[in-house]
């Protein structure tokens, strides 16, 4: 007898089973209909690249993190390790092929050989949509409703966007004559939520001395409203600047749109990343900021650098999948559900033929309807279905044959309808799925 | 002045553009449709596993085509190459919380270092439907109907399903005692529309001498009909066997459907892998044999045995995406796709809020509608409108706005609606969007 090699599956990785691949379906289904809706398109790009391409001239924290290895052909390859490298990648190669402004989004599996300790995955999806070639506030507004929109679309309520302008702070540290330390403060900044006030003081202070460090605390510590905040800002960095007048922009489009109550501005915001220029952002949900933010971004000025000499301005933002993952599932929990609207049982298999020509019928009703396949014991079959979360079955005998009808099953509620005839028997597993769906 | 990389991919990878981004998840919406019309749900598996899980013992012509590498644990790790091992240890890892039969689908890339001068690609996707636990004939009519549903789904014509079973024509081997000889001439007839008969014949006779050869082209030689060449099958196989009573079981359950035109009985239809045990089938464009099959699978009954001792019968049938969308490119390629249905032009910076308001409101009657984010030269806009296949426009200037109007644009007529009400003006939108999809 052959070895049997033990089917395990690499730390950090995961199977999707049809309960959680379905939910993971719907959600993006979802997104994807607000992109679009919003006049978004969608584009792919490989999960291997050329190593130099993906990591630059490299040497970074992330480098250690990324799946590398020589192929076949001896090249040095790489799996993705986030979708915006790529997106650099694809308009530098593309760039005669796109339409400017570019509307983008791209929902992909990225792999990361993370610490799986902290409850990390290696292997996890990425949602990003960005606008490629336009540095206008119409663009940040645009990102800005679209985050909203998603997100109301996925059914979350009580969530809140927290934004800021990095080109304000960078104003003000110009100011203060500490530019040169902008992005150990912007990092130090960052860590606010994690670590504490007294631990952000303690470490800007001895990066710039107390005077300084208690004028940036007094910079990112927010107002009671957006345009409090703002005018504090003004005043710290001597009036209006360019990125303080496109904050206002931004926030009138809210007004006018009603929706401007989903909108913090919150100069503790900075995110970690170098590559943003402008409008930085993050959503916290309601009684759940431990989660961290589930959709972030912001405005880069300089996106494929790594690959022209051309200056491309963009804004997107990204949503951690995995995070509003779990917190809908624990939403979703409460219902179960329906692998499939209605079963169609087997006692016999003379009876095969009819089985599937009946299925065919209820199918056109926009019934998802399946047959079990064997003629075993009827128990074994309804529990079959109710381990599906099955709601309507159909029993068709030789008597059911003769008669033309069939017998119709509400496995909810416990209900036979005998040998009734096929429109009707049709109609009420229309009206039993409709119930359950309700 | 850093030194730019060039953007450029890896031979055999591609990207995916908006236009062909979209068919191919069209496309996929449509199965998903079809598939779960049929109780069948989703799974994934990660795209890196265990080399010694994905290859077992090794040492076939797969193994040198796989992207296999040292990942930074020091883990012998490989990409993925098809869905079936995945699937096969998928079941060994969760068999305690499957729910068996199992009718699941699985559409995901997969990754190959094939030789690109063959016009292969080195990350394509594949699309696998499958019923594990159940070796019914039942479990096969499924699978075949699904197949037949779904090309059609896709809008496919002029397909034939041609379907063979390998457990007859071992039967007939064991009879004509060459049995033992059976995966070598599975291989030669699989290559017939390859190599031609003559080869063939010359293949076989080398390897079993002319009467015998002969025997086999008897034997593989189709009969005008179904029931014809079923009863040649019968009449060389000395007698009916379980896998003609299989087929007859079949094909009268097909002709209950009224849909056994679009199933040819085919003996030089075999498949080349070797784990298929019994039906195996084919499918192929009118027209266009060339393309290769588009929708192919089989009986296995025993998916598991790397991983287990438990025997698990199954049968799948795996769809060729990429050769269907080339395929359907051709069709496709003659109507323009347009990638959103209005657009909101962009004259007045100061009316950015109402534009994303009014955009909010064509949403609603489900438009999709994009606001353009830059106040640029109206030509630029309507350029960007017409390279996007954009059929319908509005504008709102100052007049607008103070009237409560907007002037909409049909800008497939090039005619003008100026200043009708909002909610007029969004009747019109809508009727010139059903205009053209219609």
């Amino acid at each position: 007898m052959d070895k049997i090699i033990e089917p395990k599956i690499l730390k950090g990785f995961r199977d999707s089973l049809p309960e959680q691949e379905i939910r993971k379906k719907k959600m993006f289904k979802d997104l994807e209909e607000v992109f679009s809706s919003f006049g978004f398109v969608p584009i792919d790009t490989p999960a291997l690249e050329y190593t130099d391409v993906l990591l630059g001239k490299g040497g970074g924290e992330t480098d250690k993190q990324v799946y590398s290895f020589k192929d076949n052909g001896e090249r040095d390859v790489s799996m993705r390790f986030d979708l915006t490298v790529p997106l650099a990648r694809f308009i530098a190669t593309n760039k005669s092929n796109i339409l400017f402004p570019f509307k983008r989004y791209h929902i992909s599996k990225v792999w990361r050989g993370e610490n799986t300790q902290r409850g990390r995955y290696r292997e996890f999806y990425q949602c990003d949509f960005d606008i490629v070639g336009s540095d206008s506030p119409s663009a940040d507004i645009e990102i800005l409703i679209m985050m909203k929109t998603s997100l109301e679309k996925l059914g979350i309520t009580g969530f809140k966007i927290y934004l800021s302008n990095r080109g304000i702070l960078n104003k003000f540290l110009k100011i203060n004559e500490i530019r040169d330390k902008s992005a150990e403060i912007l990092r130090i900044i960052d860590k606010l939520t994690k670590i504490g006030e007294e631990k952000v003081k303690e470490l800007l202070k001895e990066l710039i001395g107390e005077s300084k460090c208690n004028k940036i605390l007094d910079f990112i510590n927010p107002e009671p409203d957006f345009d409090k905040t703002l005018d504090k800002l003004i005043t710290l960095c001597n009036g209006d600047n360019s990125e303080t007048e496109r904050l206002k922009v931004i926030y009138k489009a809210l007004k006018e749109n009603g929706i401007e109550d989903y909108y913090v501005l919150d100069p503790t915001i900075t995110r970690g990343l170098d590559y943003y220029t402008g409008l930085v952002f993050e959503t916290f949900l309601a009684g759940n900021r431990d989660l961290g933010s589930v959709l972030s971004g912001g405005r880069y000025n300089n996106l494929a650098s790594l690959y022209t000499n051309e200056q491309i301005p963009g804004i997107g933002a990204s949503i951690g999948i995995d995070r509003l993952i779990s917190a809908l599932e624990k939403e979703d929990n409460k219902k179960p559900q329906a692998l499939c609207d209605c079963i169609i049982f087997n006692i016999d298999d003379d009876l095969t033929g009819l089985l599937y020509k009946t299925a065919a019928e209820i199918r056109k009703k926009g019934i998802s309807c399946e047959v079990y396949p064997e003629n075993k014991k009827l128990n074994k079959q309804f529990a079959y279905a109710e381990k599906k979360n099955i709601p309507a079955g159909v029993i068709i005998g030789k008597d059911e044959k003769d008669t033309g009808t069939i017998t119709v099953k509400d496995l909810i509620a416990r209900k036979n309808y005998e040998k009734i005839n096929i429109q009707d028997g049709i109609e009420k597993i229309v009206s039993i799925v409709r119930e359950v769906k309700s």
